[in-house]
Order: C-alpha cells, then structure tokens, then sequence
C-alpha cells in the first residue's frame, strides 16, 4: 500500500457483525476534509486483542497519523488500552492523571462511581491522556517511532467532541501546510446518474476539476473538487456551467439537507404550512421538524390513518371516502383542500397512497401514491407510481413532496 | 496481520470524505453473521485506481475471500474494473455476457440506454459476471491464486440482492463447515452500560459465553455469543440469568425495534392509540409507521406546533395555553385527554416540550419534557429533563413515550 498520510482503525465486534455501521469514520473524515485533510484509509477490525495489535502493528508501518476509536469504556470488551501497550512495546499502568479525570467527571455529574470505571485510566505508560468531556473514558496519545497514534472513545459524541478538542489542534500543528480540497455538492433530484453525466459539459470545466457522484436514496449527489490556489474560482466556474442545465432539479447543496432548504425558502417566503400524511406516517413532517425554527412556517400536521381522522380533521366526506377510497385522487384534493379551510394556512399538502407491503390492488399497487397541494392558486393533484418497498415507498412520497413545497416557494420569492 | 477468511472493500471518495458512512459493510457483515461466517476485516479507500489496486494487493494477500463494493458505475469515477484488472493482471476488455445483462435491463425497464452504460460491460478478462436485477451494472468474480474475490455495485439495494442472489451461494459451497456464532442482542433502555455491567452475573454465565455491549443512542445493546454445539443451550441458560435483572428494562431484542415491538405489542393488546406531539415532531409516528401493520393499532396523529392546533384538534382551552403556556403539565395533559376525547382510541398520548435550540427559559430549559398517557385508567404526566442537543432530546422523547406504550400494552396482555 502507499504510504497513508492519516488512517482511522475503528474497533467493535458490532461493526462487523452487521449490527451497527460506523458513523465515527464519517464523522472524523467530514471535520478532516473541512480543514483540507484527506483520509488515505479506514480500517474496522473486532474487538479482539490481537486483530487490534495487528491492525495497529500494520498501520504503524503504512501512515503517520492513526486516528483509533473504540474499546476504552469499563466493560470487559473494553481492549484497545491493552492492545495499544501490546503493539507499541509499553507496559500498562495505571495513568494517575487519566485517573483523576474519570473521578472528576463522576464528582462534576453528582453520580456514583462504578469500580469498574477504574479500569478506564489503565493506560500504556506512555500514554499522554487527553480529557472526555461528555463521558468517563479518557482518550489518550502514543508516539511510535514513525507514526503518532490517537485514541479515542467509541461514543460517537465523546469521540467528535474529543476529536475536535485534543487532536484536531495536533493535527494543525503537525501537518501546517495543508492544501485544503474544496468540494461543493449538489443534492439532485429527479433525474438519474446516466443522464445527469450526460448534462455535464464536461470539456468546458476548468482544469483540476473532479467530478464525482454518489446516491443518497431518492437523491443523486454530484460533487465538484478542486485543490490549489485557483479553487475556488475555478468551482464558480464549473458550478455556473453545471447549474445552467442542472438548476431545476437543485434540492439541496453541502451540508444543507432537502428538508432545511425547504424550511429556509418557506420562511422566506413567508409561506405557513399544514400538512395531512396518510402513508408516508409523518416522515414530511417529521424532517420538516428535525430543523430548528419549524415552527416559524408549520402550524400543524395529521397523520390520518383511519377513515374517521380524515373525516373530523380534514372535513373529507365519508361519501367520497366511500366512492373512490382514501388512495385516489378525489381523497387527495379533499385532504389538501380541507385541510387548508381549516388551518387557513397559505399552503396544505396531503398525501395518500400505498406504501406496501400489504394494501395494494390490480389498480392501485404498492407504490401508488397521491400528492396534493393546495394554496391560492387553487388545488393541484399528481398520481405517482413509486418502486420498491416500504421504506424506499415512503422516503420517496416525502422527497417528492418537500420537492413540490420548495418549487412553490421558490415562484414565490422569484415573482 | 492473521490470515483474514473474508475481507470487505468498499470504495468511494464519498466514504473518506465524511459524506456518507459506510451502510455496505454493515449489510453484508449482518448476513454473513447470519449465516456463521465472522467478517476479519472491513477497509474502505478512495476512487483512486491506485488505492484500489494497493487494497486489493494487500488484501489478496491475506484472505481467502474479497468483496469489494463501488465502483461499477457508467461515469468517470467508476475505477473498480479497471483497479482489478491491474491488481490481478488481466486485461480490460468488454465482456460479451456483461454487455447483454446491460441491455436486457434497458429494455426489461423501457429506459434509453445512454453511451456510458456500456462502460459498465467493460471487465477483467477472465471476469465471470453476476446479473443485477435492481440497475444496470453487473457485478463479477475473479479468481486469485490464493483468494477469491467477488465485485459488486455501491448502490446499497443492488449490492444486497446480488450479494444474496450471486455471492453468498458460492461462500455457502467453498465454506461448509461454517461454526455459526449465535447471538442475542438485548436492547435495553432507562440503565447506563456501567450499571448493566454490574448487573450481570458473571461468573454464573455458562462457559464460552461472551458478553459485549455497544450504544444505539439512547439504547444500550447487550450482546450475548456463543458458538458450537451446546451454543442455543448456554444461550438460553446465560439469558435467563440477565433478564432477572435486566428484563424491565428490555425494548426489543435482536432484529426488533422498539418501534416494532411497541406496534406488535399493541395490537396483541388489542389497543387503539392516537398521538399528539410537539416538540417531537411527529417522530414517534414515523417510527411506529415505519413498520408495516401500523395502520391496526394507530387511529390517527396530529403534530400540533402552533397553539390554534392544540385548541381545534385536541381540544386545549385558550385560557390554560395563556395560563400554563404550551410546555406545561396542564397541557401536556390537556393534549392527551383532549386527543381521547375525540378520537375514542384506548390510549392519546401527547409530548409537549422545548427540543431546542431556541425557546428555553430559566424554569423550562431546552430538554423539558412532558409525557402523557390518556387511558380508561385515567391521564397520567410526567415532567422529564432530558440532555443534548435538538436530535438527541427529540429521539429520547420519542424512545421515553415508545416505553410508555410498552409498558401499557405489557400490562393489559398480562393482565
């Protein structure tokens, strides 16, 4: 392998027995790239000494920063601190410092101190032990003759607030002239990877430009990087050619997600919002609200799941319920529409459909689903077919419906 | 390193970059676990041709078996093909039977078939291709004098169904003799891990029994394994043991949710619920319908942000918003009765709180949290403090009014 410049070893038996996936290498790559890092590798291994040691042992020889998470808790599954002494040749001590710092945190919590909490400050001697703020296990730092080693809870808060605290600032000092890769992502929706590749002029983008895709389930997320002094003009220049074509289908850029594009562009267009869901259970409202300031456009949401709820909440007469049945395009109109007589909000979306995987017919299969928007420009209504299962049934129903609210929102702010 | 059996290698610039984490490797980890076989290792690299050929170098080096995930794609960033074509020193060419998978699933999905897809017919030589049903890039498997490696697409859906479909058959053939590791997992709420620790009797635990325990906030999962002959027996012996402690506190076990377990629960108790939330955000309603069969026990939710929708829905007097305000025992009781009344379900339950970050005050900071239970038993309220930021006071609420209805549903079925 090449020489790695920073790896991370994550340690678990769960993130190898396919109980857990491991956000930790996420989250540390994600504040690694912010600051111009690039990860060379990330390797899991299972909560054993040995597949530790020798995980240690062949990183140790390969990068010059190992970022460990993992294994420092009180329980006797606990075995990176032994693993790290093994590997680098040190005996395990007692750390009088990083014992100090497990009694501090259980005085400063007012809560009693296990004996097996002791355990966390047995620590390789030469460990330097870095502080955990939001939990009982220290972190610690180890000097290999070619290569500086960090280890750091498994807890993914503990681990990120340590990271960011004790090691970042190592890092800076350690590696200071850091070329920074810009990227800037686009979160695309409603058109698929061929056809998006297609759209991209790829001769005319500057030099230096890559271009990278990957799938974000209903999304496509098309990436522009560049490194070096000109960066960030040239990505002005690659996005400007980029969004000529790709615009209309922009949900989202970076950090921003769908939903909190969606609650800004309400906001700013002064848009309330009231929301009736049938078989997408709340998950609209439910990404809407995981914002901060939701409150500030949503003034209610249903979830109606029975004849009656549609009925008292959203005036929806039992004689069309009985007609068309609650997936149809009538039930849809009269949710969104009753909905907003009640509310009297500037917008209602409903939705209702089949999510699966029972409920479907020859005529209206799983999948079927029905989006309706009503707003002063009167009541609009689409019939969808959607592929896959539940899960996928759902998350699509509600991109597609934060995809309507954002392209009504945005004519407003633009007219 | 030890002799690894089977290695995973997932490859995306996504994956080192902090943009998504790895979901693949928990997908094939669990079924492999399923079915006995213990993954070694999982790496991951960028799409960087030479990072995969040193990956795959290394890796064919030190285990007998390879999946490698990412990577086949139609655009430029797809380089698994050509990486190990170098890797195992073959050359590139388009292979026949690839090329026709990529056909029949344009015109098996009446889709325009773009230039670029036939890249994705472009293999190692001696490549023999696995179809994909769920998109268009075949998969394949390439021999190695002391490893066999399988190659499969990114996209999570296309990867599961032809790892089940293609790959797992042949490691069921080559592997016979697999020594299934069974296991338990305990999913435990309302304890913290030193705490379980100390509860659990180990020195009774039968022998070969191993205990580990991992963090799904806010659950904690205790996991019980064993292997050989006698492994269901000690499983069953080293259970009975916890859960004379630990059983009070057990959401769900193994594959189950809390979620599933409360919705299962509920309609073996043969309950009707309706939800009101606030500062949850309907969460509790999208996971109670996530899980297929919702629809038997939940009547109807309401999300009840602006105070208009507390009095019209659930029925909240003016006068005791303007007295109490929203976050308040009055209200939170208020909503779940108010909600009983006039859906007639057996159980409102109704969240009201400050999730944060915004909206806290000296006697009600961000974290307040009140839970009610309407029930023919009468309204019942409880005040809570919860810690952390908006997701993790929203997920602690949602899991703490989940508990409620176990223990409610519980209750009714031993009654």
């Amino acid at each position: 392998m090449p020489p790695y410049d920073i790896a991370i070893l994550t340690t678990g038996d769960e993130l190898l027995s396919g109980e857990i996936s491991d956000s930790n290498t996420k989250t540390i790559a994600a504040i690694l790239s912010s600051h111009g890092y690039r990860l060379r590798c990330s390797l899991s291994v299972p909560d054993q000494e040995k597949e530790i040691v020798a995980a240690l042992q062949y990183l140790t020889g390969h990068v010059q920063f190992v970022i460990v998470t993992g294994g420092l808790g009180p329980t006797g599954d606990d075995r990176t601190a032994r693993a790290a002494a093994r590997a680098l040749g040190q005996p395990l001590v007692i750390n009088e410092e990083a014992l100090e710092m497990v009694h501090q945190w259980f005085s400063r919590n007012n809560r009693h101190m296990e004996p097996n909490n002791e355990r966390q400050a047995l620590l390789p001697q030469w460990a330097q032990p870095f502080p955990n703020q939001c939990g009982t296990a220290p972190g610690f730092r180890l000097q290999h003759p070619h290569c500086e080693l960090f280890f750091l809870p498994g807890v993914p808060t503990e681990m990120k607030a340590m990271f960011e605290q004790s090691v970042l600032p190592i890092l800076q000092q350690r590696i200071p002239d850091s070329n920074p890769l810009q990227q800037r992502t686009f979160k695309l929706f409603g058109l698929a990877e061929p056809k998006i590749d297609r759209l991209i002029p790829y001769k005319q983008l500057p030099e230096g430009i890559e271009v990278a895709f990957a799938l974000d389930y209903p999304l496509v997320l098309l990436k522009l990087k560049a490194s070096g002094n000109d960066a960030e003009h040239h990505l002005d220049q690659a996005e400007a050619l980029l969004l000529k074509e790709l615009n209309p289908y922009l949900m989202a850029r970076n950090e921003e997600t769908p939903e909190g594009n969606v609650g800004k562009l309400l906001t700013r267009a002064g848009l309330t919002l009231s929301l009736a869901e049938s078989c997408t259970g709340g998950l609209v409202t439910t990404l809407l609200t995981s914002q901060p300031g939701a409150s500030n456009f949503l003034e209610r949401a249903a979830v109606t799941y029975a004849d009656s709820a549609k009925a008292d909440w959203l005036n929806v007469p039992t004689l069309l319920l009985q007609q068309h049945g609650a997936v149809s395009e009538n039930c849809a109109r009269a949710m969104a529409s009753g909905l907003r007589n009640a509310t009297g909000t500037d917008l209602s979306l409903a939705i209702t459909g089949v999510a699966g995987p029972d409920g479907g017919s020859e005529e209206k299969p799983v999948g079927t689903v029905y989006i309706s928007l009503a707003s002063a420009n009167g009541v609009h209504v689409k019939r969808y077919s959607f592929s896959g299962n539940r899960s996928r049934v759902q998350r699509m129903s509600a991109t597609m419906a934060l995809e309507w609210l954002r392209r009504f929102a945005l004519q407003q702010i633009e007219k």
